[in-house]
């Protein structure tokens, strides 16, 4: 599958590929398994974004005679290490790069100086191992760390750029976006103008074969590339033109934009990447509404991606977990009656779930799930993976069911993607209609 | 940190390691970014147990070229390859290393019979794609995959042991369980003998002050690992002995495990690696009791890591998330007086959210917490990171406040994992006293 997605996916053409770049993580907690390798993900996202093709990745110990067999290997044109810029003794990164392009390391005040003010604003003072951190290559420049001790640093050497930065991964994005990519977006002749669009309940294959016509007609210089994810695919959508006509790659983008929407509507959530509980959250705040969740199978995951947006509380009400069949009684006023007689997942229950937490819960809205998460409880007419979602609000009651597959873990997911993009539909369609 | 941790913890001393393994991830995703490379951290710590020093980890993309440059760098005694077997004609990664290995492929019935029986348990028929996957390389040791249709292959050439893996995590472990680890343990003249302590509570610093003398009079063929993550530490203790003399080991790893458990009593949770929320539904299944929760700051969090366990429908009953204080009230009778009295964020209104869950969810035993995530609503008196948690029970009630920092997803991480193992500590406390 991931294959398949790579072929319509190689963020752009190779020819187009005048740069080539390769990422060298220093640090044994790596290859110990302690530490997933977060920056090589992050790095391969803003260089692709940029046209740059990341050919390797390596990550190796500390030990010095590694360091530099990594270093050798690397033919790109682009080097990006990171790791081992600490200040403690074991941290050897700075010296083997010193030694490595015959430099030395002078003493640097001003970076000395913004040491000392990074602990002020901790209250604190440097020790004896911070001012070593001041000391820097003299051929190298120097990239500013503006929220760390650790600066970068960047050698050039017959036409290959070698840039060491912190593994910390705030310190290194931050170096990256203030001094890196800048340079690089200046270097390059050409401009990436991108464009996003993320996709909701439509299956990859179907979505590739709602938008073949248009994505058939787009011009050259224009690529899509497909970005899957559990339950929704990011559309990335690149023009590469030269400086000059950014602002009518603009405008393409722009008309490619409105015909995509046109195929796609409400299925697409976001163009600006925000997480879907951030959309819903804004939707809410516009309408001045509040949401509520009734619970079953999701046991709360609803609720805590909700929660998980800062400033939630204005518009989120609360929520009632009911994993016991007399709860969903007693806190959602669900009939006993339809319990025993439809079974806890059920339409009939899921819709007075969610019309209970609305009452309850004093809300404008509500979701409710009930499923089999499994792995056990799955009987014929209700496999695993079975899920009712309802939405209720002040004039709707939907409600629908979904297979989720075996996976507890992975139905739980998909139930709570799908759950918040019901509401988000049925609160659009109301607009609508 | 983690480099001080390393210190610590090589996995084992340097001169133990009679084995080195690289390993090389086949695949342009992890190079655009698109996924993370979970497989390699896997490999590492199993490798690691072992004795075995992962010295190098490749990410490549699927270019033939790049494939071969990365088989030609890699000089240790085990390379571990995985990625590129699928059945698309762009997974390349059986042919290139076939023709590596001047090796052929040839039709294996078995294994065709075993991709038959594998679609028919998912009630389909294997295609003309899947037919190619039966096609093997005659030189290698094929290594079972009972679980996908990619089999692993092994060659060994000049000291050197070439496995292939498909990139799938759960296929790729499945090989790796099955063949490659208990073929390694075979091969090693040196048994390894594992012991796990999970500790809840105790910062590392801390931790290794306390078990420091502990720690200096360990057997000379045992070394000590500390394992830190968000909320606790994992100890792994290593003995290498010849096979000879593992019954030996074990006794001695038992007396040195009873001189950890003297030491830290309760802040251990789990010597199998039991997630918490694991531990505590066995606690609470043994005592046939049953837990319900009230939240505030963690929005359902807690309710959601109860629920994620398999079979928690046999004591989790339920939760009331009460974010807005007019819920807490109604849902769970906190006193008006008490909210604007003390706020929200109280010893009070915590108290009365855990005995309001427990009365009004009818359950054995609750959990609360109610805090300040940030990244607003901090005050003088408050600051973000401030979090109560309190735990009713049949005859007790249990209250704290904790300082968990200013990161509102780490609060959040952080005050489900100490609550779970605050109502651990009160019902160990309960039946020891």
């Amino acid at each position: 599958m991931s294959r398949e997605i790579y072929a319509k996916s190689p963020g752009m053409p190779y020819y187009l590929c005048f740069m080539r770049a390769e990422i060298i993580t220093i640090g044994t907690e790596i290859l110990l398994g302690q530490t997933l390798d977060t920056n090589s993900a992050w790095l391969g996202q803003r260089l692709t974004e940029r046209g740059v093709e990341v050919c390797r990745v390596t990550s190796v110990s500390d030990k010095p005679e590694d360091i530099v067999a990594a270093l050798d290997a690397a033919n790109s044109a682009w080097v990006f290490v990171t790791g081992g810029l600490g200040p403690t003794k074991d941290d050897l990164t700075k010296h083997v790069l010193t030694d490595y392009f015959h430099d030395t390391l002078t003493y640097r005040p001003e970076v000395y100086a913004h040491i000392e003010a990074l602990f002020a604003t901790m209250g604190r003072v440097p020790n004896s191992l911070n001012r070593p951190q001041a000391e820097l290559p003299s051929k190298a420049t120097i990239l500013h760390n503006a929220v760390g001790t650790a600066q970068g640093m960047m050698w050039e050497e017959s036409g290959r750029r070698v840039v060491s930065m912190p593994g910390v991964p705030y310190e290194m994005k931050r170096i990256m976006e203030d001094g890196v990519l800048p340079l690089m977006d200046k270097m390059q002749s050409d401009a990436h103008v991108h464009r996003y669009f993320v996709v909701q309940g439509v299956p990859e294959s179907e979505l590739a074969l709602q938008i073949q016509t248009w994505e058939d007609a787009l011009p050259k210089h224009v690529s899509l590339a497909y970005l899957p994810s559990a339950g929704f695919v990011k559309l990335r959508l690149t023009a590469i033109v030269p400086k000059s006509s950014i602002d009518a790659a603009h405008f393409t983008m722009q008309e490619l934009s409105k015909g995509l929407r046109s195929i796609l509507g409400n299925s697409v959530y976001t163009e600006d990447l925000s997480p879907l509980e951030v959309v819903v959250g804004h939707l809410l705040v516009e309408l001045g509404q509040t949401l509520a969740t009734a619970e079953s199978c999701t046991g709360g995951a609803v609720a805590a991606r909700v929660t998980s947006v800062p400033g939630s509380s204005a518009y989120f009400r609360g929520a009632v977990v009911a994993y016991a069949n007399d709860v969903k009684q007693h806190q959602l006023g669900v009939g006993q009656a339809d319990l025993l007689l439809h079974g806890a997942v059920s339409e009939a229950v899921v819709r007075q779930m969610a019309q209970g937490a609305r009452k309850r819960l004093r809300s404008d809205w509500a979701i409710a799930t009930s499923g089999v998460a499994g792995p056990d409880g799955g009987t014929k007419e209700k496999p695993i993976g079975t899920v009712w979602i309802a939405i209720a609000g002040p004039k709707t009651l939907w409600s629908k069911c979904f297979q989720m597959g075996k996976n507890r873990e992975r139905t739980v997911e998909k139930t709570v993607q799908t759950a918040l993009n019901a509401l988000r539909s049925v609160i659009l369609e109301g607009q609508a209609g």
